[in-house]
């Protein structure tokens, strides 16, 4: 799966989908499903990359890239993740913030 | 500045700019700039909030949110800030990706 921190993009446009998180103090198998997650994501047409970061705090920013916004539309339905949803909502996620853009223009360091 | 891990961002559309980062070893001031740097931005016209975590291996991701484009440009030219990408460029960041994109959806648990 994700090799690197960095996601490595297409040029723009692409869509985001930015999901910044707050975890409860219940494990309940949280890590394996975050990482199975990750793997299934990656597998999904129209995958591009992840980014994601925990903090000591709980609170966490992941950011994964996709083609297309159907292609993220078709990951959000998929069962499995459909059914990692419902565990966020009720045991995982204090509080979740979920987006989805456009992303326009990229810029990097090293350059591209 | 930040007093919850999480922006409260009108509805959709705006914009956001993603900087994912892996820091050098250097300090250098870097504390005291990123909390200036939150600070000056939260000022800054068309800024709408700003979600930031970095983990115990140095990667960070920062997630900004504003008005507009321009609003954007505007921040990006701002002296004070233009210093600090300087810094970010020759001390602070091994590697970084920056990303501006339009938020066109949003959904938050608990709901908005």
């Amino acid at each position: 799966m994700r090799t690197s921190a960095f996601a490595r993009t297409p040029e723009p446009p692409y869509y985001a989908v930015v999901f910044t998180s707050s975890r409860t103090s219940a494990d309940n198998g949280y890590d394996q499903m975050a990482a199975r997650m990750a793997e299934l994501a990656s597998r999904q047409p129209g995958f591009l990359g992840m980014e994601s970061v925990r903090d000591a705090k709980g609170i966490g920013i992941t950011v994964s890239y996709w083609a297309t916004l159907e292609a993220i539309t078709d990951w959000k339905a998929n069962v499995e993740h459909v059914a990692a949803q419902q565990m966020g909502k009720r045991v995982w996620y204090e509080h979740y913030e979920l987006r989805i853009a456009r992303v326009e223009r990229a810029y990097a360091k090293p350059a591209g």
